[in-house]
């Protein structure tokens, strides 16, 4: 489970791929209008895993790889990548600049490495199991939350969690300070540099939260799901992210108010 | 009703103004933990509305000036000047850079100019009207919308709706493409250059519309509000912005269906 300078190396020079071809369809004229295989969202999507895959191929044939786009190639190294080449495709297609690419190594089926990068703002958080997180190659960390009542508590999309799950985070959400809507990934990247306290979300798939793992441990914070037990893929993608561990307790205890 | 240079050109000095105060609050350590009036987002709201009141005290003494902060002082002049320092707080205190300084400059009682500003992005779009809107100096426009079901609509948070208000949302929602939450006036600039197709919303007050009529307006898309009338101080806040002015009646339409 150790993450060598290589590896660190190599999830930069990915990170740049991507960002290289995410940043011609950025605010492209009608980048909606062509739906389907042809859409410059589907293809800023697919051209920056493809390119991150290809990098992977080449320097990495042994590990395996997990793209949101692609689907699964297997390993033998006991390695994987996975990648999601734009988290937060909404925002991507809406012309706001917090959406994210994300990249994983896993090793022994736990996140040891991940980054969270920002092509347009060209901000990118690295967080490696065991070290500080770095944002721009700079020290961040979590803020401490001695109270809920005065917490920012951040979720993408109240129409993510079923009724069972709605209830539950309105019941954590009355006990917190103020909910900010939308921001997928970027949510838990200015989680890690002290911004925002919680995110709490339902639905997401390895993709989606194995490189914020890394991040968020490596700034001070963690991340459990909604039960406070690590996060493992059969987690049904309910994940708590705390800025403050402290905090887990009460965040569980609110959420475990379901339905009646 | 006619807008000169020297106001245009006062309109960016005003903007550059509230840059000014609010980029030393940006991403500061603990900045919410210090409620009330000591918090530094209220102090950066009130900074920089401060710093434009003085300016337009200095400029501008017979123009009235309406303040999200500090209220409403009267004019001899029949022009006011409403100001709204931080469109999206919350956006501002979670570290997002799609908060906004609002500037507008009413006549007659409707808006002629107006100014969505992000300190952060350096991104500043002005709406003069008669004249096309500009993004940082260049004319923008928004797109044309053949069909709702490609549509990509954004509202800041469904929890700013009454139940009536909800319900009608929904409906509407349901014949869109995408929806985007978050955004506050960032969705109506990102309309301008044509990325969001419809932005809708209510209990907005008039500090928090005036400045972006004549910017969506100057971009070829319309606002008005949920009965498809014009936006008065009387609105309820129900405010309808459309990119293409030929999708307002179905939209008024899908709005149409409230309560039971």
């Amino acid at each position: 489970m150790s993450v060598t300078e290589a590896d660190i190396q190599l999830a930069h020079v990915l990170a740049d791929a991507a960002r290289a071809a995410i940043l011609p369809w950025w605010r492209v004229p009608h980048g909606l209008e062509a739906k389907g295989d042809s859409s410059p969202v589907t293809r800023a999507d697919r051209e920056a895993e493809a390119a991150m895959r290809r990098l992977l191929i080449a320097e990495r044939p042994m590990d395996g790889v997990i793209g949101e786009e692609e689907g699964a190639r297997e390993g033998t190294s006991g390695r994987t990548w996975v990648l999601d080449p734009i988290d937060g495709t909404r925002s991507f297609i809406a012309g706001r600049p917090i959406f994210g690419t994300l990249i994983a190594l896993m090793d022994g089926g736990w996140p040891v490495l991940g980054v969270i990068d920002q092509p347009i703002l060209s901000e990118r958080w690295l967080g490696v199991i065991g070290r500080p997180t770095l944002f721009n190659g700079k020290p961040c960390a979590t803020r401490s939350c001695g109270d809920l009542k005065a917490s920012v508590l951040a979720t993408t999309s109240p129409a993510l969690f079923d009724d069972g799950q709605l209830h539950a985070f309105e019941h954590l959400e009355a006990v917190c300070g103020h909910t900010v809507l939308g921001g997928d990934c970027y949510s838990y990247a200015t989680l890690a540099s002290g911004h925002v306290d919680l995110v709490v979300e339902a639905g997401l798939k390895l993709h989606d939260f194995a490189a914020l793992v890394p991040v968020v441990e490596g700034a001070g914070g963690r991340m459990c799901d909604w039960s406070g037990e690590p996060l493992t893929q059969a987690s049904k993608g309910e994940v708590i992210a705390a800025g403050d561990p402290a905090r887990i307790e009460e965040i569980v205890e609110a959420l475990g108010c379901r339905g009646g």
